[in-house]
């Protein structure tokens, strides 16, 4: 990896972006995966690479589905492989959650590569492998393993793709995105819309799932219902508008 | 390339990207390139994917600088010459400036390449070869031609780091450049700030010269004169903010 002073005001940001960089490196990222990250950063950018608040009361919410469910899954594709493995793996571990590799650009080679990245940061099981049943998708995304994916009731899915988010949730699943676009597909259509960069939310979520796992039932089910996710883009994008503004009176632009 | 179909309602954006993940490729383009042109499109989501009118107007200013110019260059990267060879080397022809390859990730064989790459789309002169001059900046982007960029009064510069652009600004060079995010140090140091998609902006920017390259020299000076960089940024600041307001109104989140 180049080497980036740890004072440098972007560190975390170009952190990331070498992380992902090597991920197309060692064969786990495809190339569009880059693209799309850099697309996350701008949206970061624009939320100012902070978890605000909004975005916190949705990690809470999504830790509260993930502890009722009877088999939740979470998705791992090839940017989320190279950028929090570690992290992914310790969310499984606290939550009892499990993990399945599942990709836009699927092969074999790519999927086992995955997997040993897993395993090699302490993952026990890892799903995806067998690919024994199909959604109703026209791309790879549709190939998913039948006790994994397809029988899941909760299924956590960091920078999804609008076609799958929208097939699961008609399949009746909680679906749980991780995306900073705030008006994407995914976002509108997902049951808890984490907008917030995946790094910050997984490592969010690992400690409120510390905070929150011996919580009665009860208790649990009151975050869910207290939950609005219309409120929550819409605060976000709130957010967003006031903090470019801020940006752009530092910098002495008028704001209109 | 991946097979597109053209009533794609992201047609114009896909095929971007996929022309830029063949400039990585064919060896033209660094794979930092691709995550520059995710933050790219998101930017360009945020104004709609069309050129605004303050847009038009910076484009207008910047084509009269280019043509009452001494010794205008058009500074080539490797993203530009993976996704806009064809419209710089049409630029150059009907404007009478030059290209100069100037790389962050330099090296002898890529400038060789992509100089190869413009030359097969018909650019005549490529200067950027023999890197004579050094700006005084850390990174490779310091190395350019002592006839091209180092003599340079006018300098277009798409999709440039914010460092170089200062440095040819103390330079008391006329700097255009072509960034979509309208805060970033690129567009606000710029004397000449086109937030627009390189693709439209060059396309653009060939027809006004078209328009442009008759009139007389004083009437240029009036567009230059009436030109208004930072009301530029403020109006593209507004445009952002009442696209998204829209965007969110049509999806059924409330705008706070």
């Amino acid at each position: 990896m180049t080497d980036i002073p740890k004072d440098h005001p972007r560190y975390e940001s170009l952190i990331t972006r070498e992380k992902i960089v090597n991920g197309v490196n060692i064969g786990i990222t495809s190339k569009q995966g880059l693209v799309a990250q850099g697309r996350g950063e701008a949206f970061d950018y624009l939320i100012g690479e902070k978890t605000i608040e909004s975005a916190a009361i949705a990690e809470r919410a999504a830790v509260a589905h993930i502890l009722l469910a009877r088999n939740p899954i979470i998705s791992v594709n090839g940017n989320t492989a190279a950028l929090v493995p570690d992290l992914m793996v310790a969310l499984a571990d606290v939550t009892g959650a499990r993990l399945e590799v599942n990709l836009f650009h699927r092969s074999d080679a790519r999927v086992h590569k995955i997997t040993e990245h897993l395993r090699s940061q302490g993952a026990d099981v890892v799903l995806g492998g067998k690919g024994d049943k199909r959604l109703d998708l026209s791309h790879d995304r549709a190939i998913v393993d039948e006790d994994g994916i397809f029988s899941a009731d909760v299924v956590l899915v960091p920078l999804e793709d609008g076609d799958r988010c929208q097939k699961l949730v008609e399949m009746r699943k909680t679906v749980i995105s991780i995306d900073l676009n705030p008006l994407s597909r995914t976002t509108l259509t997902a049951t808890v819309s984490i907008i917030d960069n995946v790094t910050r939310a997984l490592s969010n979520m690992v400690q409120f799932t510390k905070d929150m796992k011996n919580k009665s039932n009860d208790s649990l089910l009151d975050v869910i219902d207290a939950y609005d996710n219309d409120k929550v883009i819409s605060d976000t994008l709130y957010s967003m508008q006031e903090n470019l503004k801020n940006k752009a009176e530092e910098r002495g632009i008028k704001w209109i």
